[in-house]
């Protein structure tokens, strides 16, 4: 039982991301998961997290999640790369009560899973890259990879712009990845380490080409996440389609409207909650 | 005399700003003043103020205000745009020990000046234009301005990429500045309202052409300072050349990389003091 009397399997996952990339995660938990319910934070009041040291970045991270553990969830997701790369293991110890899980472990199988050659180009923000968290997430999945990366900071101002496609985001691609892909033994796949990058698939197809494997974490998140369920007994027994509550800790308009560029659909600005950038101190 | 015993008029001035684009302001400041020190703050864990709604900036700014008085200042510049926009009679209204000015209104005057046909386009953050402060403050200068804006938050993010000029920065500047000048009546003045966009002058230029007038708020500023500073009797005795102490409250080595661009010379990380973002309560 939960501290509010609710059976632990019938409480929402966590889900928190700096703002509204994360949301590419959470669109794939919902198809994998349609039972479930979501408890979905961006901390938009201090977004982007890329940019940002590590120290700050596992600070804000420790109050995102003490907020979502105060409002009763059953596991959280850390949908933000960044945070992922950075603050998962100081998660992991700081809330030992429910599981929780990121998005570059489930990344670098994807994209281990991928290639044929061995050869990976990742993707990602400054924060993650210079952290070389892909790198080391790889080698333990496949020793013998060879991982080339790159930030590319702007995708996700233009992500956050909505310009997702046509002749300027094909430019900022070439100027980020012509370095990675036009050597000799190039890599065979492009792994997106930023929940923003999914919105650029068709256009990162246009510049790198066909015979690329182009892989997210946000589909091998959910398994993996599913997966754990099952084994921890955690899966909603309700067989009704589960709710998803919105959060923001800035500008619930400015979400909503942001947010339908991933999400694939409409979403109300009263649907979101504007929660306390005060959070709950962590556990 | 200050708290400290020192000679009010020998104290620095204060500049705040989200991040690095004030430096800009700062480098008209230092030409016009250079006997003076000068405190800078970027508050860098928390930018871009530009996408964020107008109570978070003004918790912000009432926070860096709050910390910079805390270190003994003689008048504060609210080097930022945005913050300017939205929280300066706040910021006034709340620390009446000194005198603070901002950027939006010197900005306003050397549009207005610079424009003979009374059409003046600002280009700023998302939040800047949608508060519609340069409006209001141009048509306080002139009352028969027609004022048209744009949102620009890629220059933000190329800004700070150090993408300062080429055809990927000139294709974006079309984008965002077509609408405003391939116009019956075109404006005669582009205004730049945003301390990151200085950096695009050069790429600005070659966009809208050589007869429109491009101004920023960085002289005026500097020159508006100077007189108060004057009339307050607040100059420095001193004919020596001020200090700067540089403060952000993340990242100093990033701080240092990208300052570089908006300063024209190179800053080194151990010259950044990390200030704690627990900042001293507001008086």
């Amino acid at each position: 039982m939960s501290a509010d009397n609710r059976p632990v399997r019938t409480l929402p996952i966590g889900v928190f991301d700096s703002g509204v990339g994360g949301l590419t995660v959470l669109r794939a938990l919902r198809a994998r998961m349609p039972c479930e319910h979501f408890m979905y934070l961006g901390d938009t009041a201090r977004l982007p997290y890329g940019s940002k040291s590590p120290e700050t970045i596992q600070r804000y991270s420790l109050q995102a999640a003490g907020f979502l553990m105060s409002r009763n969830i059953k596991c959280l997701v850390v949908a933000c790369n960044t945070a992922s790369a950075t603050a998962l293991p100081l998660l992991q110890q700081h809330f030992q009560s429910i599981p929780i899980i990121g998005v570059v472990e489930p990344g670098a199988i994807a994209g281990s899973n991928s290639s044929i050659n061995g050869r990976i180009a990742v993707i990602a923000t400054e924060s993650t890259v210079q952290g070389g968290a892909y790198q080391r997430a790889i080698k333990r999945v496949r020793g013998d990879a060879q991982v080339v990366s790159s930030a590319c900071p702007l995708f996700v101002a233009l992500a956050e712009e909505g310009w997702t496609s046509g002749s300027i985001v094909e430019d900022i691609a070439h100027r980020y990845l012509d370095g990675l892909f036009n050597i000799a033994d190039a890599p065979d796949t492009l792994l997106l380490g930023c929940t923003h990058f999914p919105v650029f698939r068709d256009a990162l197809r246009n510049v790198i080409g066909e015979h690329i494997h182009l892989v997210d974490s946000a589909d091998t998140t959910a398994a993996a996440l599913k997966n754990l369920l099952e084994q921890q007994h955690l899966v909603t027994p309700s067989t009704q389609p589960g709710a998803v509550n919105f959060m923001a800790t800035d500008g619930p308009e400015r979400f909503a409207r942001v947010a339908a560029h991933f999400l694939g659909h409409a979403l109300s600005s009263t649907d979101v909650e504007l929660v306390e950038p005060t959070f709950v101190a962590p556990a």
